[in-house]
């Protein structure tokens, strides 16, 4: 450890970051608000509804490639992250804000077609835009789109409630999108893509928010924790596991990949299990269930959405011991989950 | 005029951007949000207390310099720009959500300077920050901040509510900020600075946000639109009469400015009409005044606050049409304001 007074951002990470800054934030907030460290903040707001409060910043060359994405999928995007983490909390999203930094030179077109994305998905999800900011970047395109929603107070689902012997469950493959992220850094040429191909990168692109899932599974009781896999249940179940205190044991077998993901996997030499495990931005929903509810719950989840939900490992006692586990037997996967800060 | 098909962002400008893309959204607004077009969105909340939303994107090199500000200023300054947003709405604020992109070899000291300025001025106003989002930089510094107030529905005061002959008046001196920032930009040094420099330099790095004024001046039957000095009152007057749809005249002799304004405009040969008319990021507070009660309410304010409210021109029929008058003749001005998209 570097001493205090030559310590860089690298050396805390993000998380080093988080626990450094948040400390004294936190200790401050009145007993009926809940800030950092889930995927929302949570105020008062009328009655038994609560007020479910998000933000992301995406920059290009960080968290998209602008010459790469399309301007409506882009728009789309930068939306659909942020309702995720509304789904995340078994919310219903309501309005939001944009912000935008912008060379002079972009075209008004790319802008016509930013807003159609966007727009597209407001009007499935019901979001309203209510302003936000515009500026001119001397550089990169800048993005923050800052989310409001609602959730009835006792349907919502926190990461810090996870128990050990829970069942842990996803609600959608994994991997899809860092297979797309693989597929656009390797610079394959449209005209060289595949069908296969083309799924990766259409749930790269467009990831689906798990709205009407979060809702649902906010109001089974057999639902303890619940998060949006954005960096990768790799670094989530860690978020999980911490807030929590306890462990977790991923079962890799279980983890649910696509068959365009396995195909591709294999054509490119891909890892499958760190692309699955480890790999971010499926924005599918991440839960912890009680194990003696969890089969009814599955059934009433099949019914209702007429898709599974995947049980991928089990909450243990372990405090802070996340273990990969293979057939039964512990395995180690190379990579641990994407970090903003490390370098 | 371009053809459609080759227009650039810096064709349209940042009125004309906000024109092309309000249109969509506004429309779809329900009766009981007021969104895009003032300095808060305006949402339902408790009973009579409505919601204020605002947000504001900073960049280095834009809005900011990182190399000249130092980090407890530009903490302090993150949140006082969103706060002078509420100040305008005549409200209080609630709650803050921080978006931070930094470069990985940030020094963790400056870090804690940035939260310290942040968190004093937060302790001053009740911020409670609620989270936000952290990533890394490729380039530039970036800084968004999203800002959550309250205020009671009948005292809420928009951009659109001027009407002719209505008093136009300052909560404070003008040209302060952009007099620091021709300081800063002009490359002296702290050594060559006297006093003040050092003032106006203070005005620019720590502006203070109008909460009080603002939140007194929304509550006084006579005080009609209102909105903050944050472009210059050049840009922001605009800004006014096209939602009021009236005009403007400004009486240039009078423009409160400061005693140390005048002295480093004659020293340094600035134009200090221009400078106060046109400067931006002062963050007073712009008011438009029913003219049969200004006396008395400039009385009260005096009385309350023990500084004046400093009336500098009169809302016209004239629509559209804003003439600067100095000693009562029409004279131009050079510059008109900030546009972020104009090249």
């Amino acid at each position: 450890m570097k001493k205090e007074k030559n310590l860089k951002l690298s050396d805390l990470g993000e998380f080093g970051f988080i626990a450094r800054f948040s400390t004294s934030f936190l200790r401050n907030l009145p007993p009926e608000v809940v800030g950092i460290g889930d995927d929302c903040a949570v105020v008062p707001w009328k009655g038994k509804k609560k007020l479910l409060v998000t933000t992301d910043l995406l920059i290009d060359g960080v968290h998209f490639l602008k010459e790469k994405i399309s301007a409506e999928d882009l728009g789309y995007k930068s939306l659909a992250v942020n309702l995720s983490d509304i789904a995340a909390m078994g919310g219903r999203p309501l309005y939001a804000l944009l912000s935008l930094a912008l060379a002079p030179e972009t075209d008004v077109r790319w802008l016509d077609q930013f807003f159609n994305g966007w727009r597209a998905l407001a009007r499935k999800t019901k979001v309203q835009l209510l302003g936000g900011d515009t500026t001119k970047t001397l550089n990169k395109m800048v993005i923050n789109v800052a989310l409001l929603g609602e959730a009835e107070e006792n349907f919502i689902r926190y990461r810090s409630a996870a128990e050990p012997g829970d069942i842990i469950a996803v609600t959608g493959p994994l991997g899809n999108s860092e297979g797309g992220l693989r597929l656009i850094l390797s610079g394959l040429r449209e005209s060289q893509l595949g069908s296969d191909e083309k799924k990766l990168l259409k749930c790269h692109y467009r990831p689906r928010p798990h709205l009407p899932e979060g809702y649902f599974l906010a109001h089974q009781l057999e639902v303890r924790a619940m998060m949006d896999v954005s960096d990768g249940i790799d670094s989530d179940l860690k978020r999980i596991i911490e807030r929590s205190n306890c462990g977790v044991e991923v079962w890799l077998e279980k983890l649910p990949v696509s068959s365009f993901l396995k195909k591709c996997s294999q054509k490119y030499g891909w890892p499958l299990n760190e692309v699955a495990a480890a790999g971010g931005e499926d924005y599918c929903l991440l839960v912890t269930i009680d194990p003696n509810g969890f089969s009814r719950l599955a059934l009433r989840y099949q019914r209702q959405f007429r898709r599974p939900l995947y049980p991928i490992g089990r909450i243990t006692s372990d405090r802070g011991h996340f273990i990969y586990l293979l057939n039964g037997r512990p395995v180690a996967l190379k990579k641990s989950g994407y970090d903003h800060f490390k370098t």
